[in-house]
């Protein structure tokens, strides 16, 4: 078969974006710096490769970030690996594991994770300047490729700190291969792989996107039309998968603790069930019977239609955004409520406490009674709610934005070159 | 593009079935005389067309039925039209106003419909002595196929008996060109039509597919430990969608009323949510909210695992099966129980009273107080609940097996020759 077939099976097409877009919104300056930047990287070829064009974080953020180096001049692909449903269950246990779950390393296991990246990498054309290879399903491509030429880097997106070491050192000889290596925060890489290069490189919004862009007024009280929601009552929210590390029940006992002292309240739960992770529906099931007769709490999926317009809508329209993990990677909900100056009452743990500024664009909480102290606080005072929720958008404008991410991609190019 | 090419688009292949398989079950006089009117037909061709391989129980009897009239000698082939979103919203607007629902008739359904099924005839290769067209999705395929030669017969799974009329008369040109007619019952015809040939034939349930053939109770105690469903107390059991039709939160009423004197009665919800339907999701939840912290009411549906077999073992593990449907087209999990052993406690509606004979196979009950009431004498008095279950599996093996529904279709394409 040609090669230009071989192409076209992986490659993941993206509208076009323009950088020059977003110079209103993080300022002309911002957005010449990046394309000095770029100018250096003038000729360059990049390729991305993950597991997937759509669902989940990586694919939300490829789908802004690739169209956005294409735009400042970098020849730009995605790339997306194949495999089989036990391919998936593999990367699934290898992931779950790097993040420290204690799961068997079987033979099976390996040999289908090698066989398929191997036959993914016999299968793929990545003869470019810079291939960025995202989390552990594409990892040991690096093994296989044939003629590798140009920088191979590996963006991991989850926490490595505290592994099953096992899936460690089964994992560690294809993370040495790479010449740089990208972590969310300096707290997720691991010690014991004693990696050389290594960049530190949060996440992102775009701005930009129909998650995130600014939205009318009548759009906002349609969408809660819609959906049964009243405007003229304080919205409470999460965002965030049903799954037992986003506490689900838990955000449950926050409401049930405010509704005490205000009655009125209402919960709305947004999250994703495109996946076929049976998981999801166990805890969809469970959340739903926990939430009872209670119809003030809603339960909003993309099932019924909730999609990244309605998604917006209902954060824009939220007086307090709760996330109420027990463990978060990142967690850019966080940055996507902040953006839309509402103000976050988030637990203190993983990536949170990088978003939500204590007492400042939000509250890092502990527990169920101080969310609920700190979510009625907000509620009681609006006016400090909406300096919070400011001083939010400031701090993502700053820090979450996509194109400060464009170019932290752009400078370890320019370093690795 | 070859005809060949057209053909395999829209083909579905199905595994081989051996009718001879069938003798134990229904006894070789009656695979014998199948197999004597098959001959009547030898070299004939058949083709069946619908709209899905997969999802609902007329691709799930396509599936046995036409590898059963391949094995008794005839050409037959399954065929799927195809079309878009826009048509299939066009067709289900159809399938419930031809069921009653007021909809409005809009230029722009008529047109989708009939453009769709204009372009699926042109791609489609029907040359057969008998073509089954299914439904009202192809319905309209006679109109515009060009080169007719064999008998074509159309399918009517649905309830014509209170059309809202003007989608009738909208159908009813193309159901009157149609050599022939078929009905699940009598009551289901529309007198409106005046349809010249009529066959009333119910639909049925295959005694040898993983959804009906018999287990060995280590299969069936290993699925009900899996979703922790208690096999030493009595189990109450629907099968049916998450839709108000089929009353899910009435069950839920008879199952409380049951437990009030039967503490320890479980409630077990079967229903695959295998369908874009929003509706399904939202009727999934209300069920799931409305049974609260009782988790003696196990919600199983596909996205979990529940698929063929284990439907299969929770029937055989039920004591009761209830169908509280509000409205049932013919209802074949009542056959499905019945054929099992498992007496029925079914509304008086619609083709449950065809298969639940009252006070012999199971109870016709018209409202919560008469299902509860029937389900607990079933359950205080298992040796009447037994013989019930026999008499049902007598009741099915005559009238509601697949080897019935063959000899019809045999009988049917004889009269037309």
């Amino acid at each position: 078969m040609s090669h230009v077939e071989n192409m076209d099976k992986t490659a993941v097409s993206s509208r076009k974006l323009s950088l020059d877009k977003y110079k209103s919104t993080v300022g002309e300056e911002h957005v010449e710096h990046i394309r000095s930047l770029a100018e250096k990287l003038s000729g360059c070829s990049v390729v991305h490769v993950n597991s997937t064009s759509f669902g989940g974080g990586v694919a939300e953020i490829l789908h802004r970030l690739v169209p956005l180096m294409q735009d400042v001049g970098l020849d730009t692909q995605w790339k997306v690996i194949k495999g089989t449903t036990e391919f998936f269950n593999a990367t699934k246990t290898i992931h779950n594991a790097l993040q420290g779950m204690k799961k068997p390393l079987t033979e099976e296991l390996k040999n289908t994770y090698l066989q398929q990246n191997a036959a993914n990498a016999s299968q793929m054309s990545l003869d470019c300047d810079h291939v960025v290879i995202h989390d552990q399903q594409p990892l040991a491509l690096i093994n296989f490729y044939r003629k590798r030429y140009g920088k191979w880097i590996w963006r991991c997106h989850i926490d490595l700190s505290q592994p099953n070491q096992e899936f460690l050192r089964f994992s560690a000889p294809f993370i040495r291969l790479y010449d740089a290596s990208i972590f969310t925060m300096k707290q997720y890489v691991s010690s014991s792989l004693k990696l050389k290069e290594v960049a530190i490189i949060p996440p992102s919004i775009d701005p930009l996107s129909d998650k995130n862009k600014s939205l009318p007024d009548t759009v906002i009280l349609s969408v809660l039309s819609k959906y049964d929601v009243n405007p003229e009552k304080p919205i409470l929210t999460q965002v965030a998968r049903f799954d037992p590390w986003k506490d689900p029940l838990g955000v449950i006992d926050v409401y049930k603790l405010v509704k005490k002292k205000i009655p009125d309240v209402q919960l709305l739960f947004i999250g994703s069930m495109a996946s076929d992770d049976p998981e999801g529906w166990v805890y969809f099931e469970k959340t739903a019977r926990y939430s009872g007769a209670d119809y003030d709490i809603h339960l909003l999926t993309d099932l019924v239609g909730v999609h990244d317009i309605e998604v917006n809508a209902f954060q824009r329209a939220s007086n307090v955004v709760l996330q109420k993990s027990l463990r978060e990677g990142f967690g850019l909900t966080i940055s996507e409520a902040l953006w839309k100056g509402v103000p976050v009452v988030g637990a203190n743990v993983g990536g949170i406490p990088l978003q939500v500024i204590h007492n400042a664009t939000g509250f890092l909480v502990n527990n169920v009674e101080e969310a609920a102290e700190k979510t009625i606080y907000l509620l009681k005072h609006s006016e400090i709610a909406k300096i919070m929720g400011e001083k939010g958008r400031e701090h993502v404008r700053k820090n979450f934005l996509i194109t400060r991410h464009l170019e932290d991609y752009l400078k370890l190019f320019i370093q690795l070159s």
